[in-house]
């Protein structure tokens, strides 16, 4: 029934596109739509909601017994397979973000009806039903857990890879499908770079260190960054801490639906702008989260688009002090009608190791 | 200097193409080409082979430091910075495996030079220098020695997913980077779903299970699947195992420098069909691998290609029967002029647990 909902909120889309139907071949969007989780498979809706899926030998025996109210194919050329079975010049929006130039070419050659659509999929996706709202707090939970196993481990001498290891680990002893992502651990002067790469450096007494990591649950990837200070921190660093604190809050504050994506990022932005330190947070406040790490809607300066309810969504403000260090804060929350649900609990207050 | 030369064998592809230079936007590809791992960023390579890079803040210290002889670019429009720096009517290869058609048709009405090549970075990768075997075998090894430390563990009564998470812990523990791909743990009768994901499914006495994993390490992926069976087989199971040992036997030594991809993929196959199961093995004979757990070349059926020497690559033949189990075994090999090197070395015997 879920399934068939997402298909049937995603047929009445098609019309806006003047399009018969949508191919879809993005493997986390086919998963959405289907359940099936795959690395070759496609799906096409017509506009009355119907679906077939085409799929190859290696996924056919888990795609009909997972795919309800769907015709299954065994076909390696999944899309091919599909766009046989409509006339051949009918016009069939096919996913303009994922879909290679390549493959378009391809299959336009003898489908000259294809159009290319952007985010049709992504669109449906971008609010979250309760059921998906509950992986993404079990999510943010086992990411939560992971912090408070781990951070007391977080002592000079140790280093960086060793922590995210750490975290990793812990996330999926929790019982985490795996890490959302590639965790961040940055230490000391390595906090000026927001996506650093964990290194062998050990950490010292008077770092800073940011955490940004997460768990993903039964497809739902959480998202959570955390700064603590090894000893006790020096004046800078408890002032930077504490001016991202502020602009992080501000933009969990503004978070609401009916809130415009620029807004959102302005009200943390601003706090950061009135100590002087704009140019030192240069990447927008947030995005979604979901069956992607990122995805719509993103936060960020100008952009205008609308929150919607139950649409989960990250608040990230950074500053980062080239050669000196950094602070970034992050929580994963919830967009509701009467404030944010807030579903990374772990504290906001400077922990001190 | 690597990155260099890597960047030299491009350029020397591009008059083939009579393009002037090609705009690498495949984070993998950008990242054999220059060092930086990101997911914003991209290179432009042209036919005499200097190179510029761009990204956006969060990863452009990181870029500095990282890209010899490469001139790094800030900008959060990694692709049409670049764009920007050559004559707009230039003919610029572009990614045609890669490319969105929706990046495309936006780049192109700016840049009608534009020309979507298929597989051109691929091809370089394909055949790999030392330093990135070196990788592999380190990343066999952990491989190997996962499987070591945890095949003791199963027995009856444990879930697949549990013999999953192990095998995964153990190679982040060994020093793996993270999991080469989602690891495939399948007992009993899952065993005939060649990509079946660990369920919640206890192992029993009188399974086979296979288990297909492999390790990342400093990005480069092994992949391993070994059968076991959890006490005394069944003689159709070990029949079933002999076969295909054989048939993996027969495929590795077909492997050679010269070889095409279908005449490696008959050799294992033959001795399938032979037993009469050919319509049992419904997946190609196996893959490169190196940055991506699949890659250039593939073999199967029909393949004409031919492999080159120092080009990694799977051997992994299966056999499957709905509704009772199956078979597969996998290893990770490398194209030598005198005989393929073995990289997974864990016994092909049958374990008997």
């Amino acid at each position: 029934m879920t399934h068939a909902s997402r298909r049937a909120r995603l047929a009445a889309a098609l019309p806006e596109h003047d399009t018969a139907a949508v191919l879809v071949t993005w493997p986390v969007n086919v998963r959405y739509l289907t359940g099936l989780s795959s690395s070759n498979a496609a799906v096409l809706v017509t506009g009355t909601g119907e679906a077939a899926l085409a799929t190859d030998s290696r996924y056919l025996e888990t795609a009909e017994a997972v795919c309800e109210g769907v015709e299954v194919i065994e076909d390696r050329d999944v899309a091919g397979a599909l766009l046989g079975r409509v006339p051949h010049t009918a016009r069939v929006a096919v996913e303009a973000g994922h879909m290679s130039v390549g493959q378009f070419g391809r299959l336009a050659a003898a489908h000259p009806g294809l159009t290319p659509v952007d985010g049709l999929v992504e669109a449906v996706r971008a609010v979250k039903d309760e059921g998906e709202i509950a992986a993404l707090r079990r999510a943010c939970a086992i990411t939560d857990e992971a912090f408070s196993l781990v951070v007391e481990r977080v002592v000079p001498g140790v280093t960086e890879r060793r922590v995210a290891r750490w975290l990793e680990a812990a996330m999926v002893e929790l019982g985490a499908d795996k890490p959302a992502f590639d965790s961040i651990v940055a230490s000391g002067p390595n906090g000026s770079i927001p996506h650093h790469s964990p290194s062998d450096r050990p950490i010292e007494r008077g770092d800073l260190v940011t955490m940004d990591f997460g768990a993903r649950y039964d497809g739902y990837h959480a998202d959570m960054t955390r700064t603590v200070a090894v000893g006790p921190p020096a004046s800078w660093q408890r002032d930077l801490y504490d001016l991202v604190r502020r602009a992080q809050r501000a933009g969990r504050h503004a978070v609401r639906p009916g809130a415009t994506a620029g807004e959102v990022d302005a009200a943390a932005r601003a706090v950061i702008a009135e100590a002087g330190q704009a140019e030192r947070f240069g990447h927008g406040l947030g995005h979604g989260v979901g069956l992607e790490i990122h995805e719509l809607p993103f936060l960020g300066p100008g952009r205008t688009g609308r929150l919607e309810d139950r649409v989960p969504i990250t608040v990230e403000p950074g500053v980062y002090l080239p050669g000196r260090g950094g602070v970034r804060i992050e929580d994963t929350l919830i967009t509701r009608g009467d404030g944010p649900e807030l579903l990374t609990l772990t504290t906001k207050e400077l922990l001190v190791l």
